[in-house]
């Protein structure tokens, strides 16, 4: 398996040269007292170290020993434990965290480039700090000052760590019939009892104390979603001077034997009238799930990305070294490498194929998913009309990005896979196990059916496309200042065709709906691809743009990072985009034919 | 998970009603001798018995346990050695096996629906035997009289198993560049010497002997693909009155461990100056072998549609009883299950999108295989014109089969475990097995690359379009003749699209490769899937029509099976077959943004 390099100079491109994050940064008083330039760099550079050096190294071991579970207590695998501390004594905990409880304040865009190293190192590992920065999230928006400054400070500070407990055995997908009960106490807590499953980070030797955030009922509440509140509930009760007390009434009962991320504990939790804080309002407890689940699931997104990262760097490798078979065209232009019995499987039209779809589907995802982090940065440190610019497009583009991501970002890895042929398939090489890592992106944290329906009907239908015309509103300004620039017709062209296809496409959708709301459900998952590959368009035309920049008057880029992006670029107009035809012809199609057939004939 | 069921009314449809198999084996003398449809009818219910009753349930054991090495010695997972008897007692080892040596000579019509059966039981059981039949054909076709004698009744009677040893370490799809020598004995045997790696059933313990049958190299060969030699290599020599003798110098180095099909022996095996046996003629043993082949690739391609079928049934249960949120038109329409908290998730339209997707393609991978093993029956059965037909289909969709029923197969196994949400990725629930057995479909027995390669290369280009123009003129003959019958315009207006395109795009294709052959390669994979999609429309529209047969006067089938097949067709043309047109446009799109680009700037 190739070692893994941090693409540090693409990172930087869409950092500096597409999207002038830097100046973002300045304009934003928020912002600019955290970060800079020089200190972005900085921070991109160390994080390139941990993830090359001490997470990489630990991942095969990880998934051949897996953690282990006895008697309640869950043993991460060898190395992890020490890799953690190597990673919270970095300060990297702290990374996204509130200024004032200790964090760093670093913004979304640097947030998540760093998980996405980590992800490509290690998904296993990077579910523990990453799930307890998304719940550091929730707690900074919605908790008290008291348990901010009892909890917060030593999430961020790497001690503790944190899970989120929601699902339940019965409960999934749709968290409103949930049984775990809350009873209020009278000194204010609450009694805790129910059991959660599913839980990453549940429990683990990495830290001494582990915060759940769990989802409850008061006996009194609301049916369904209005009826859930939110809960703070330690592993240990924390005395008053910060020291631990008793082991609260938590334990984990078993933890799942899975098909991948085999060192990232999934454990059952039961409570049992465990000690439990509120945070937020009673009944409130969904919207503050929420605020964390915008950065959630982009992060899950970005672990499709990761994983999807790697396999194109192992793929690549291993088809320069791999010698098999001569290039079709020998007897024309000669055999390109006489000295051996065969050509690098680089002569390959379908080795290529296969390696310039994993190229252009991840460097484009890592670009879009930049563009959403800034969205999310101008959302939570912008004002005004930027910042509500910032929340449509983030509210709209986050099911997409988890479920883009990571539906392109599985299929990269099994197209790694192939490239290494046989031996994808065998465990040592790490190409497999890239595979069953990835899968769990697409189900976790909504599977990727809900994150359509997310898409197409509570944000685009909901708001009768005016969400969605934040962004096509974006797109066509774009295209009406670009199109006449030298160079951009060859991408501005068929971006333009994509994005009123998208638009025509949406309109028929919900005009369609009005009569027949299923419409919706039956082309959810078409639609959400069709926008993936059209948002994609648009950013890979802007990163066209800066590249073609870099062109001598010969249209040759003195630099061959400019000159592959082009190159790139050219592959995804021109055969990963026309992929949005067919999905559209899908969508376009109606419902009929998935609902006018009864259960009992399928 | 759900028991599985053999869908045998399905198979029946496909044998007695679609492809009226009984006229075809009454009509070829070779085959009426063997069977007619009340044996047959008895064939696939008895296997259906085993591989419900014993194959199935040890499966999961099969892949949690795995086979075991230890000093040269494999053990196959509990349970295996048992099943393999109660197999082999069943008589089921000889099923396709030349009558002239005890084996049952059942047209591939029949066996291809048996191994199906075995692969949706555990494709890791179905190895053993499949690999050996296979082997068993380049033997009976290409071995002398005496070999035939001596050790093809005992691989029918299931007393001995076999492997192919092909590939070497620096050797998977470039056979030509082999290293393992066979030197000429004065006994008129060969000392074979040389290491083989990926050798599916090389080392068990389930049979007291193994043949081996091994590609190796004479001294003096020419280089390349036609200096190879095909050899029979037992791991126990046998004796004159049919004892087992000496071991012979083979042995089992170690076994691989692999993401799946984990109760499968993968075996490196090491041959020192072993003794072997020349089948066929030498330097011709890739013909030899490649007779195999054919049968072998589409046998890969049903062991995709195998496991996918298990996951389609478990998918479906698992869908019909999870109850989770209601359905999107319940405040239209009322509450579908007032009873209970929640609906079945069968009211969502992205589940019944899933579900559906998998039984359009599972359905139409059964008809499909079907009708490319009556080719194959014809090929080998029949006489002049029919019998040359059959030959050209066969070669023509041999790696249609392989390629493409694998890599749907393996998105339906995918699509099957998505089904099932977090309970998807937990090894209990026994659907990511599924996906992990299947993904080896897609890469042995030449890579789905390799198989488009040959499709489009050595197929249809090398013959000028010949080879293809047997298969659209059968379908425009079906056109033309059906175009007026009631009901079936739905079916043959896409169906005529598709197959007009498909020639239009060959005619492109062919065209441009004159002036750049790599044309070819980098559209294969496309090519490859239209192709595919083109044929299973075919395929769909002939079962549609059947089924219309059965309608009354108000469009009912009194059988739901009928009903059923007719929405499902309906589904395939609305929502599956649209899959061609992106296929299309990528495969038009040319090769230069693959090859413009240097492999540094990969």
């Amino acid at each position: 398996m190739a070692e893994y390099k941090v693409p540090l100079k693409d990172m930087s491109f869409l950092l500096y040269e597409v999207f002038k994050a830097d100046d973002m940064w300045q304009k934003l008083p928020k912002l600019a007292e955290q970060v800079d330039k020089d200190t972005a760099q900085a921070i991109l550079q160390e994080c390139a170290k941990i993830a090359e050096q001490e997470l990489a190294p630990i991942a095969r071991q990880g998934d051949e020993i897996g953690v282990s579970f006895s008697d309640g207590v869950v043993t991460t695998a060898p190395g992890y434990k020490e890799a953690f501390n190597t990673y919270a004594e970095g300060g990297w905990t702290a990374l996204g965290g509130d200024v004032n409880y200790g964090g760093m304040g670093m913004p979304k865009m640097l947030t998540a480039l760093h998980e996405e190293m980590l992800c490509s190192a290690d998904i296993s590992f990077a579910l523990y700090p990453v799930l307890t920065a998304g719940a550091a999230l929730s707690l900074a928006k919605h908790g008290s000052d008291e348990l901010k400054e009892r909890y917060l400070t030593r999430m961020y500070s790497g001690d503790w760590s944190a899970s989120m407990c929601l699902t339940e055995a019965h409960a999934g997908s749709d968290l409103g019939i949930i049984r775990t009960k809350a009873i209020p106490q009278d000194d204010g807590s609450y009694s805790i009892t129910g059991n959660k499953i599913f839980i990453t980070g549940g429990e683990h030797d990495l830290t001494e104390n582990i915060v759940h955030l769990v989802l409850a009922k008061l006996p009194d509440a609301p049916a369904g979603p209005r009826g859930i509140s939110l809960f703070l509930v330690p592993k240990f009760n924390v005395n008053d001077d910060e020291t631990l007390g008793e082991h609260n009434k938590v334990s984990c009962g078993s933890i799942e034997h899975k098909m991948g991320i085999h060192a990232s504990a999934t454990c059952v939790m039961n409570f049992d009238e465990s000690q439990g804080y509120l945070i937020g309002e009673l009944n409130k407890g969904l919207a503050c799930m929420f605020t964390m689940m915008n950065f959630e699931r982009i992060g899950v997104g970005i672990q499709g990305l990761g994983a999807a990262v790697r396999s194109y760097q192992n793929a690549l490798e291993y088809a320069k070294d791999r010698l098999q078979g001569r290039a079709l065209d020998s007897k024309v232009k000669g055999v390109k490498n006489p000295a051996q019995e065969a050509d690098s499987i680089m002569v390959h039209g379908d080795v290529r194929r296969m390696l310039l779809n994993m190229k252009a589907l991840n460097e484009g995802s890592r670009a879009l998913s930049s563009y959403i982090a800034m969205q999310l940065d101008y959302a939570t440190y912008g004002e005004g009309e930027e910042q509500q610019k910032g929340e449509a497009l983030a509210a709209l583009m986050t099911p997409v990005a988890k479920a883009f991501f990571t539906d392109i970002g599985f299929e990269n890895t099994v197209t790694g896979q192939q490239v290494f042929g046989g031996h994808g398939f065998i465990r040592e090489w790490g190409q497999e196990q890239l595979v069953r890592d990835a899968r769990i992106t697409q189900i976790y944290e909504g599977t990727n059916g809900i994150q359509a329906m997310d898409l197409l009907v509570r944000k685009v239908a909901s708001s009768k496309g005016v969400l969605l015309k934040v962004f096509t509103d974006e797109v066509s300004a774009y295209i009406d200042d670009n199109q006449n620039e030298a160079g951009m017709a060859e991408f501005i062209a068929p971006l333009t065709e994509a994005v009123n296809d998208l638009t025509e496409l949406t309109t028929e959708l919900l005009t369609k709906s009005e009569a027949n709301i299923n419409e919706l459900g039956a082309s959810a998952n078409d639609y959400l691809h069709v926008f993936g590959y059209t948002a994609m368009a648009y950013i890979w035309a802007r990163m066209a743009q800066v590249s073609l920049t870099k062109q001598d008057s010969n249209g040759e880029c003195g630099d061959n990072f400019y000159q592959s992006k082009l190159h790139t670029a050219r592959y995804y107009f021109t055969r990963v985009l026309p992929r949005r035809i067919s999905l559209i012809a899908a969508a376009k199609s109606g419902c009929d034919c998935m609902f006018d057939i009864n259960d009992e004939l399928f």
